[in-house]
């Protein structure tokens, strides 16, 4: 079999991160992969330069990786289509409102035996777009990799894990677990493109489960961080986080029943969840927004130096669709997160709300 | 029926801080308990004056758990077999190495169909102790709740969970785990004895599970510990915590097998786990043992004001028990914590352990 293409969509801090990655893995095994590896970058000018340009001479993404040199072989494309030309394996890296519009201008431009692999934490649930049955019946619900095979009609896996970027970038040990639901055939290849020395890659075969647990945990991360802005200790903001995983393992169950409940132990399951709720932006997000009061939109502006939150669109979505499906009562920490970033509901309120959580009845 | 005599055998820390609930839902419910509840209190002369009689007048424990007042109806008592005569229901909460000596004190002078819950974080493995058949098998592992038992031939249950006892003193909101192996018999009385508004209980069969993960967390807290003093970040401490959970969940299985995996996400497994990572003594004494190069013992001594850490001395037990048991392959975060701890392994080369995990082949 000829060497895989690589193309990395996306060129943000987690996208440069997992490119320093895969640029060593694809050298390592030349017999498996084309060395060659494209990122697509959206062009931006930098201090007057070329963002592109920057990375393909210097090999530092100075705008959302500085500090880190990129290997000689990950090769910046501005062109999208052009990035993804006559690639085998393409890595989805990008915020996710721009999924959609990536794999529409894809159609037709890569082998029709490609696949992808999502990076992506995060649903592609959108309200207005209730047409297909299974949707429905999903009050809107669709997976990112769900959106993804659906326009480019490839097999799409997805890696999800406790995976702060600036570590991975870092070279620190961690983990992390790539869902692929034709496990035995792509698993192997999968995971020679991921796993290094400190970054140690499980492949299962419950890709939804996997897929999320990447997007819920931002939803109990919010709630660790109202915890943590309410002054609360390490009883309760465990106690928060348990919650929180119980309600990611029934909302799984609940719509995509069939779920294995080992996947919640992988590095994607307990382990995100816990450096998530102790090191993400989105527990730092919630607790400056519980001891400032200000709207969570400046505090994201004041915090997050341009980049969102996912935790509060997410806490909005699954509650949509908790809501139409007339389950939204089964997830009290979940819809309490979502009201609270409205505003609807005064952070203080989080712990009523769990202290009759069904999981103590 | 007649309301239950209820004697909490303990009154450090823990055993203080569980005395405030336990006075609280006693008084609560007159038709099932005796609203007196006596606490055996191992007599100290604190600046001056007997500890029995200050938590007797001043309703305070001044020595280990200042500042936080006692319900009048927990009345101290120094002699043991007083405090335990007639009582139905013994709260165990002390050091695991007292345990035999007060249980062999009490053969005898309890009601014989008394039940005992166990509070006790450890396990009572005895390397000159491999009697019994089954303890053989196990390499000399005993359960505290098992020790008890055999001793005294009532039933046990034990009591686990995210209880940083200053937290639970505080009232701040949090979870704890009954495991009780007659739950349908005895578990709706236990719970109404510990369950409050803030200490919210949940009761499983499971109950060597609930204990083991009381047991094993604080190996892994070491562990978490030991990242924390070489500088990784929340990547590798969430790793750490995950193997130290996989591991858990395998020294369960091996030694119990028929545990329930949904044991393991009750507040007595991954929430207590959470908590002891981040929060407990285990790890704290950890760290400074990387940060100093001190011996375990002096450092110790030097931040736990005459407590100890229950984490190196379990780390060697399941040495000891996996190795003879030819097992201790299968365990190589427990192994590096005991040959970290005795100074065999440098704390550096914990990394290198979990590189060729099991869990990652």
């Amino acid at each position: 079999m000829a060497p895989k293409k690589v193309t990395i969509i996306g060129s943000g801090n987690w996208g440069s991160a997992i490119a320093r990655i895969v640029g060593s893995t694809t050298k390592a095994y030349p017999d498996l992969f084309d060395p060659e590896v494209r990122m697509w970058v959206f062009e931006e000018i930098v201090n007057g330069e070329k963002l592109s340009e920057v990375i393909n001479t210097r090999h530092e993404n100075i705008k959302y990786l500085p500090g880190k040199i990129l290997p000689t072989n990950v090769v910046a494309v501005t062109d999208l289509v052009e990035s993804c030309a006559g690639s085998n394996i393409l890595v989805f890296v990008v915020p996710h409102q721009f999924v959609k519009g990536i794999c529409e201008k894809l159609i037709g431009k890569i082998p029709s035996d490609s696949q992808a692999i999502s990076l992506i934490k995060g649903i592609a649930f959108d309200a207005a777009q209730l047409e297909g049955v299974s949707t429905q019946k999903k009050g809107g619900l669709k997976l990112i990799s769900e959106e993804i095979r659906d326009i480019l009609k490839i097999e799409v896996s997805v890696l999800m894990g406790a995976n702060l970027a600036p570590e991975v970038a870092n070279d620190n040990f961690c983990e992390a677990t790539i869902g692929s639901k034709r496990k035995a055939q792509d698993g192997p290849l999968l995971k020679k493109l991921f796993h290094t020395e400190n970054f140690r890659i499980n492949v299962v075969e419950d890709a939804h489960t996997v897929e999320l647990c990447g997007a819920l945990k931002n939803i109990v991360a919010c709630a660790a961080g109202f915890t943590d802005g309410l002054g609360y200790g390490d009883n309760t903001k465990a106690a928060v986080i348990r919650l929180g995983l119980m309600e990611t393992t029934k909302f799984v169950e609940h719509y995509y029943p069939g779920s294995n409940l080992q996947t919640f132990f992988e590095s994607c399951g307990i382990a995100d969840l816990i450096t998530t709720c102790y090191g993400g932006r989105n527990r730092k997000v919630c607790e400056a927004f519980v001891k400032t009061g200000k709207p969570m939109d400046v505090i994201e502006k004041e915090l997050l130096n341009g980049q969102s939150a996912q935790g509060p669109l997410t806490a909005e979505e699954v509650y949509l669709m908790t809501q139409k499906t007339g389950v939204d009562s089964k997830f009290p920490l979940f819809t309490a997160v979502h009201k609270i970033c409205k505003g609807e509901m005064k952070p203080a309120e989080l712990i009523d709300c769990l202290r009759n959580h069904p999981e103590h009845l």
